[in-house]
């Protein structure tokens, strides 16, 4: 791993801390905790996404604007379209919002509109997107390839680190394997293996390694007892009407429930979990 | 797995709690801890793990007796000549005694002095020698094949307790995959799985996950924060001296380091860490 | 791999052509090609497969007594009961007869009545049994296991000779992995590696590596392109009646006819097809 | 895979035969054999090859316009500067040229020097570049991603079709597995499946496969006796020269070798190889 000269590790406690926006960090104490649905379809189910989360610690918002869909035919995301829903959306939670992009048009048209750029499983080794990547000043959230190496993930964050942009993030979401009773295995030796690698900060998606809603807090605990930096989760207000990946969506409430449950975990490792935006109308009652 | 009629759980909280020897027990509130060196050498060896590991929370000993080696010439353990060794560790420690057993000729020679018969991952599925495990009446840690489906493991427990034995333990050991940088992919949906499916008590050895000893400790505090009901770790007075394995064994002092920092993990998910048998002489003094 | 003393090859050329009966060897210019059920049923399947399968060049006949199943309560074979059918067929078709063992009892029961001894995937890491079976002087039809790498599996024959008998086929079976059209992936690549790397004959087994009827005849044909030395294939008078692997048996006329297109094929690579012990009924009209 | 409206089969005998240019086709009786470095390194050593491979059957040269790296500080191809050898190796050889594109951009540059435009394993679900690819004209060689399912590869060349390009080669190329004797595991399972499920044909890459020269006659024997419509060869004038992938390499006389060896396989299942472009000076002398 000689190569990877800006993504290595130079000391032991060498760590870096990336400012996401406002005061939302990755890197440091407090966990970058990312929630929302697979993909932004309307106004409304923004709205609510925004409002419930913001009484947790959840402090980034995702939601797919361009969906990477095996088939063809199925629903490609909204777009451009979705852009006022994005902004909208920022406004009335405060938090930042995550999004993939797919390809140099996508940023073009996203580019302005997003705290975190996305880079997702499929495109891990798109050297193109990743150069393009690099010459943007935007956090970059690199999700590790279905069965891409470790090796592999470093090199794909040097070369957006190599064209200038350092903010590079990395993301565990789990690796193809031959049981099907989760959609693909959560390499949490990963995790671990890239903390003793290299200085930057390091994410777990337990939503795509499960694929199934019941393990979701189970494997979110084990994440950060692992020393993750924080998590990316995928809920949606109504799961069984999601337009994709309904099995693995959690409601917003079951969210709340599982990142509130992650304080005691948190606190056993020397992590905090970020304040809420708001007080959840309940307790103000 | 409809199939599996005495392994699955019958309702969301069926539980079994096996009781492993005097007030040592697994599948409750309290952790199983099961830490020694890959194989018995010699005496001195299994008298120092007995002596420091009785300071900790550590609540059972390893040591092989039989070793599973993949080349026929490489070292295959002591065998018969290790079992005055087991009974010295017992007294001594104070604490029962797991070792893996690779036939039935194994069973009649070591089935008197061991508490707990391990079953190795290449033997997951020696469907003869599950079933003479099932003609006992002690605990059997059975480990997943290197790479077993879940329901494979499952179903191999149900041989052992189809022919009566029904004090079961599952543990997940890691799954063969393609990255080189640990030497398995510890599965902790797995673990989550199982725990869904059924009502035996699931362990995990992070050891053979990792075959590294530095990111043991992250993988052992996964573990406990997924719902694993204990820990099986290598740990050697000497690790650079330990005939197999070694780049995969703690220090005994590394491992009770370890073991407490498991205790604010346990707790955050309901869990609590056994009492250790002695107190460390430094204390007293 | 050094430590391969007796499985690795000494020199280019060395290759280990080994006696089966009668005139029936593997290893040299002749193909081994086996053919039948999964598991031995009755008297009448095992006399039909061996009358329809005498006109072919199949020249070996398998059949389990003792079946390995991942369920305890599903068919384990009919064991010591199927010895007679096992002789009865031996002598309708003048063929050396296959079947697989997994423990040191059922050695003692089917040793005599064996021409090739089987080790099954799930049991070529368990040592012991390979030790057993390295006292005999049975040719022994090693499968990889589902996982193995090429080093294990030539380490497992290594196991088998070092206690004395150097009667070792190798065979490749599909190594597991994430893609389910096929049950397991064939790795012919193993089978060129081997053929680099040992003097030991190489088969492959087209059935559980496709698990489905359908690509059989294709994977045969790739397999004997590639080096192999023969084939073991499954085949039943009536597939879907079959007790088990019932998607995977061709039907026997398939098999005459998959076995009759590999002659141009066998014949491209410098190899032969056994002659068939019996003509068939037609062409003497 | 009722999605896959246009790659999928009509009937049992639905096979595309596609024009690559001139007289030179695949999917019909006569193989496509595709033959060349990874690279592009400069003009000598493209005139060398495409002077030897012009005597064989080979009738396509592979080069490497734009190299897809794992680290950004590897050569990544002469780019557009390598136009002009492209040019000049279709001119002296009469023969189609394939080189990968990675990008929208790579595809405005090189779509008028190409005959083929090759999309590599790590772009195999770059969506936004598929559909780039179905709106241009070209045959184009789809490769398998590096652990993509056979759904995932036809739904891919969905992708293309459905923009209007119907001229899509599907190539298997191994996927990745844990053993490391060879660099990937070539599943000829997935050639036969993909022959049963779609009327595209389907080439195989045996250099990418093996990642290691010994073992790719074999694997190209086996996969011409499987079913494929083609294969496509890394080989070097002087292969331990190369820039990239050098162990994989074939020199120029033992990829001659190779592919005059295909003819009696080729023959035995029905298909044949192409005529050489020109004969031999010493066949002629």
């Amino acid at each position: 791993m000689l190569e990877a000269k800006l993504a290595r590790k130079k000391h032991a406690n060498d760590r870096s801390s990336i400012v996401i926006s406002g005061d939302c960090r990755v890197g440091g104490k407090e966990l970058l905790l990312i929630g929302g649905p697979c993909a932004i379809e309307d106004m409304d189910q923004m709205k609510e996404v925004a409002r419930v989360l913001s009484t947790s610690s959840i402090n980034a918002i995702r939601g797919g604007l361009f969906k990477p869909r095996t088939s063809p035919y199925a629903f490609q995301g909204l777009g451009a379209d979705g852009l006022t829903i994005v902004e909208e959306t920022r406004k009335i939670s405060g938090m930042p919002f995550v999004s993939e992009v797919m390809s140099k048009e996508h940023l073009d048209i996203a580019l302005d509109h997003l705290d975190i750029l996305q880079v997702g499983s499929r495109n891990m080794q798109n050297f193109e997107l990743l150069k393009a990547l690099g010459k943007t000043d935007k956090p970059i959230l690199l999700k590790r390839g279905l069965s891409s190496t470790i090796e592999e993930l470093i090199l794909a964050a040097e070369y957006i680190m190599a064209e200038g942009n350092e903010k590079v993030i990395l993301c565990e979401r789990g690796i193809r394997s031959y049981d099907q009773s989760t959609r693909n295995v959560l390499d949490l030796g990963a995790v671990a293996v890239l903390k003793q690698m290299t200085h930057l900060p390091v994410l777990v998606d337990p939503s795509h390694a499960a694929g199934r809603a019941d393990i979701i807090p189970d494997l979110s605990r084990a994440a950060i007892a692992c020393g993750a930096d924080g998590l990316i989760i995928e809920a949606h207000p109504v799961p069984e009407r999601s337009v994709s990946d309904a099995k693995q969506a959690l409601t917003l409430p079951e969210l709340c429930e599982l990142i509130h449950s992650l304080d005691g975990i948190a606190r056993a490792v020397g992590r905090s979990l970020p304040a809420p935006k708001r007080i959840p109308a309940r307790k103000v009652a």
